[in-house]
């Protein structure tokens, strides 16, 4: 039932798709997604869908690659600027950044074929996006761009006043699940994993096939007790000055110096609850202590936020699924970006905790679904 | 059925209960607890329970006050030196303290009528404890200690080789159920209490008629995150030296300088999930900017240190009570002790989440039913 050629899971969104059931009155089984010389009705280039965070914007950029000598010749030269300028280098000036690696392409949205780029820079920088947006010319192009997250409501004003664009602003939730079931469809079964025996030493990364989702419990690391905890504490614990640092200081330190185990407190086992003794019984417990404060070391206290922060995670997330009887917990957000530790440990939580019967699924673009919900919900809005 | 003048809820635990059954071939409705005069059946005085936390140690000690002047002549030396030791003064050295404000009057157990002393000292100085009871003499005393906690088991070898005392181990949980239940029927009402209005700007500490508790969920406050975390982390960030100090300090501060509220992320209120924006969105997220780190006070690290941990301590207690469609959620554990702003938080975090389905009750005796219930079992025990 659905259109395989296009970024769409329902064809009814896809309106090369649509065209076709006009035309045939049956929904095609594949709508090619080739070029289509025809685009008056979709809307005009630069395709983005935005996602600003409130710690990150996540801006996912359509690259069109069916573009013909003619149409090169007829395109804009702020357009040709805007596609050579994103697509030339994966470091835009100190703080944005294109994540390579998760490029897609070949990918038919909108009846046009092409590539899309995921791009992220901290919200914090949102004035020098604007002006480099009015700079490169962009308010001549766009009037309305698709956004969802906090930052659409807190910089409404700011893009309609420094480049006179439109905010078209969509839900948080309702993105991500649209973004997430497009992505997914479009790379199963290399979008979707899970980590195999995550209980032992050495967990392996294998892909899991998604095709068949429902049902699924959906956590968007980022909220309340999440990425931004996690930052904020490290930063104040250890100075460091960005996620990456963070997460390379925690993979160095040792968390059990921090935290106050099970065997702290029992002396072993505690074996009534089944609880091993290098259970984690008291998070941070070991800081009361004037002495230990002053023999841990920065990545250990590193270390213990993360997995402070994670076993948080996996509790809450453990209790919901519980709550609402669903066995697959799909874990979302940039806080599991370049963050394999966070990973393996909900995995190892998920499995532990509820005896093998939950199981933790991850996702490769795991931060940039909500800004790919924006990025359809612009064809289909425009 | 019960037996109210004792400090046990069901008649079989008290000896007295169970004499006058075993006598009369009925359970008395009430069986007086006046001086007994043949204890032969009795352990020794004294009458100890122990709950050795990670953090706190909780120690009960029953002291008679039916003692008649034949049996205080025939005392010995020891153990009115230990009574009077422990019932004269509120501080033991620079640790210790008993909470006279909890104590209890005209209680029996065993037979016996008198007093409940509420003790604690940290865990950190169980060794200078153990050469305090040496030195008092309390071996020659003393066979048994009926204790829980994590120590109970960590200590075991030091109470066996320092002061010979055999320890009675026993669960936890357990314990502090037999402990709440016995406290609550003793001084029902007075025991429980709750918050009236909690989302209103200054609520009302109010009594809660417990006599009918089932069922309920209890959560214990005290492990994973919890008060060591609480005072972990709020000893890295301010330097504070004691629970009180932190709380002293949290009182003074204002989180909202430390945690992104919905507010600095959507400008306003989430309003499609009822949001308002004063509440907390990332606790610490605004930490990851340098800036603000060299804004904020202690007092307010403190004040975010608590509510971060209040928070998740609400939520996973929301999820739990959910999970079991149990209404009624009383905390208990001395992460409460001395601290209203959590227990409001708890009240209003309960009570605006649940939309008023869930009810948060709070105890008087707050961390010291595992070792009533060990006082319990010692006399059942011995």
């Amino acid at each position: 039932m659905d259109c395989p050629g296009c970024l769409y899971m329902a064809p009814r969104s896809c309106k090369v798709c649509e065209r076709l059931r006009m035309a045939s009155g049956s929904i095609p089984s594949a709508c090619g997604g080739g070029p289509f010389s025809d685009t008056s009705d979709y809307p005009c280039m630069p395709w983005f869908g935005m996602d600003i965070g409130g710690t990150l914007t996540k801006l996912v950029y359509f690259e069109p690659k069916d573009i013909t000598p003619d149409e090169e010749n007829q395109e804009v030269e702020v357009l040709q600027n805007i596609r050579k300028y994103l697509t030339k280098n994966s470091a835009y000036g100190k703080t944005g950044h294109r994540d390579m690696h998760l490029q897609m392409d070949n990918v038919s949205i909108g009846g046009r074929t092409g590539s899309v780029h995921f791009i992220r820079f901290p919200t914090s920088e949102m004035g020098a996006f604007l002006a480099l947006a009015k700079k490169q010319g962009m308010a001549s192009l766009i009037t309305t761009v698709c956004a969802t997250g906090g930052g659409a409501f807190k910089f409404e004003q700011s893009f309609a006043t420094e480049v006179n664009m439109k905010l078209a602003k969509f839900d948080e939730l309702d993105s991500l699940l649209d973004g997430m079931r497009a992505i997914v469809q479009a790379n199963n079964p290399g979008e979707v994993y899970y980590w195999h025996n995550p209980t032992q030493e050495d967990p392996e990364k294998r892909p899991y096939d998604f095709s068949d989702p429902y049902p699924f419990i959906i956590v968007n690391v980022g909220t309340s007790l999440g990425g931004g905890t996690f930052l904020g504490l490290c930063s104040l614990l250890t100075g460091c000055s960005s996620f990456e640092e963070a997460i390379e200081l925690a993979a160095q330190g040792d968390n059990t110096k921090v935290d106050k185990l099970v065997r702290d407190i029992y002396g072993g086992d505690y074996e009534r609850f089944g609880l091993p003794g290098d259970l984690v019984a008291s998070s941070f417990g070991n800081m009361c202590s004037k002495d230990r404060r002053q023999s841990v070391t920065k990545p250990d206290l590193a270390r213990a936020t993360l997995v402070t922060i994670t076993n948080n995670i996996g509790s809450i997330s453990r209790l919901c699924a519980s709550n609402e009887k669903i066995s697959r917990v799909v874990f979302v957000g940039n806080f599991l970006r370049v963050n394999p530790i966070s990973a393996k440990l909900l995995a190892y939580a998920m499995d532990y905790w509820s005896k093998g019967t939950l199981k933790a699924l991850f996702l490769e673009h795991e931060g940039y679904f909500g800004a790919v919900g924006c990025l359809l919900k612009f064809n289909e809005y425009s």
